[in-house]
């Protein structure tokens, strides 16, 4: 079979560990389906930072840009907060992005059975949650013209928030695509009462829906749609927005579910290559100890498989596995009720490749 | 007594119902205490739109410009939401808060113990949530400059976010206030690792910070606030944010509550001038029929005594009624387990009065 090459960027805190046990599943699916990956571990984020002063260094954008897919284990931590902007691991993750092309970021939000009662929301509630939020990554006020001038009320700050019809367009089109293949049903999230993105962004939306006359959409306000997360989960089916607005909802949307240390997420750009990674931040606190739960990074692998590699009898092995190894009652210490009698990140990984 | 002049906004849908029961409430406070109100009626919002072809007429402004207070009903419904921008009623509340100076928008979000069922979050969890959100209210992006023009990718529109140092620190310094005489903790949140905005909002905070060495200060951003908010909601006490953020997480602590037809709010300037209005829309839906629930604008009165008048005894006064009749069991259709029960708003508005 072909070779897919895979540019790794196992990173900081927990990262290290939670990759290797996404590597063994890499592993188990060239032995079981004759698949065959080459991987590259590449410098990114905290350690860059740390061993080539720089989060993104030139080779490692080399790498991605010239694998099929990323995948990454976790950023960051309280060592680089206080950086200088260019020497932080986020400027990392902007540029990393917006130079691989990744305008688009999807984040599932799932209930996992086992883990319901972990949510802080009422299972009642809850009960059949299983939204997407597709974000757009690349544009709006995150990568706008910043800068500071002096004025009347002292120094002052701005930034500049821009979208274009085209890049609107994309991430809409692909968001009703998304619908059309789930329950057929688009929230588009903005503030069209107030800003003027969001009115190009709402004309955009409008002018293409009549081309997905299966899916049935609503236009949402950011502010209710904080709301209605909380108040109605499981009526949601994909939710499409700008960067921004994505962040926050994306956020929110996942700690709803409970499940965070077990959401993955891709980040798209044109054409297949994508770059997957854990919803799950670097939690220092635990790095090192195999505390870390490498679901979120394991179920990363399975998107990575199904969106970019299209090895989608792959993909469903993988969950498949993690379901079953939840059922049986394993858990890292993260989710386990009886914290003694939880498994190390290592265990969890071998678990679910044996499963497989 | 001097007398107190309060301009009168009753607005949209369920606006004039719940300004009617307010109204009952200065009443029995004039007889109660000997004070003295003089209240103005004015159009605003949609109901301007159609009698005057403006949502914020010269009129209207005058009289608000000249009073001690204003109270508002609600606002906006959907004949008018397709109008273009000058005939919206957004545009109105955007033209008044920034011609009145209101820069502060505080959404105090606090659990109803009768209440408490009604929320999508499992009871344990809210137990003890009473905080309160500090949004800055005349600027961000919702104020700067806004347009479109032609780009590489097509039509391109343009929102600009502008902070100077004068407006963050005001607003700070009233919500590090506002902390001291509460349980002294405050949480403020922005985007550091991305906005320019936020990275002055976050200096300026620092620079004044020790100056109030009693409040307990942290910082944390915006997507990690509308995870912990679902997540620890009692660990809050005032949330302190920037217009566009706090739109998002007040509405979204609001709904954690569960008792959004509750909640009051306030939009306060220089000085004691101050806007006060229920957290709740104008819910054209159930408009006229005496549906509604008058509670959380007569709390706003509450909070208009506190903050506008300092009539402190008038307004626990208010609060304790509310109090008391819910305690008694009486519920409006919104908040009834058995509808057939409920009281009507005028009836509600009466039982308060007496309870006074
Ligand atoms: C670290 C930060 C720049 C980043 C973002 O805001 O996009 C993160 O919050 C995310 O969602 O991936
Ligand atoms: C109606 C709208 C302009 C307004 C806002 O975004 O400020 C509303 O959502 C609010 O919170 O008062």
């Amino acid at each position: 079979a072909e070779v897919k090459k895979i540019a790794v960027i196992a990173g900081d805190g927990i990262g290290p560990e939670v990759v290797a046990e996404a590597e063994k599943i890499l592993k188990r699916t060239e032995e079981l389906y004759g698949y065959s990956f080459e991987t590259e571990h590449v410098l990114f984020g905290g350690i860059a930072i740390d061993e080539k002063g720089t989060p993104l260094p030139e080779d490692t954008l080399k790498v991605c840009k010239s694998a099929d897919a990323v995948l990454l284990g976790a950023v960051g931590g309280p060592k680089w907060d206080s950086n200088p902007k260019e020497l932080r691991p986020e400027t990392g993750l902007l540029g990393i992005r917006k130079e691989l092309g990744l305008f688009s970021n999807l984040r599932p939000a799932v209930i996992f059975d086992c883990l319901k009662d972990a949510s802080t929301l009422k299972p009642e509630v809850l009960e059949g949650t299983d939204l997407m939020v597709v974000r757009e990554l690349t544009g709006g006020i995150y990568f706008g013209e910043k800068f500071r001038r002096e004025g009347e009320g002292g120094q002052e700050a701005v930034d500049t928030c821009v979208y274009n019809v085209q890049e609107v367009e994309r991430i809409v089109r692909q968001a009703f695509e998304i619908a059309q293949k789930r329950r057929k049903k688009l929230a588009s999230v903005d503030k069209a009462n107030v800003l003027e993105t969001s009115r190009l962004w709402r004309e955009v939306v409008n002018r293409v829906a009549p081309e997905y006359p299966d899916v049935e959409l609503e236009h949402v306000l950011v502010d209710n749609c904080a709301m209605q997360l909380l108040r109605r989960p499981s009526s949601f089916d994909v939710i499409v927005t700008e960067n921004m607005f994505g962040d926050i909802l994306s956020d929110e949307a996942a700690m709803l579910t409970g499940s965070i240390g077990m959401l993955a997420s891709a980040s798209l750009g044109e054409g297949s290559f994508g770059l997957y990674e854990p919803v799950h931040g670097s939690a220092p606190d635990i790095a090192g100890q195999g505390l870390a739960n490498p679901i979120a990074t394991i179920l990363s692998v399975a998107l990575m498989f199904r969106l970019t590699f299209g090895y989608d009898k792959a993909a469903d092995a993988i969950e498949k596995a993690v379901a079953e190894v939840l059922d049986a009652g394993h858990r890292t210490a993260d989710i386990a009720v009886d914290k003694s009698q939880a498994l190390s990140t290592s265990e969890m990984g071998d678990l679910i490749a044996a499963a497989m």
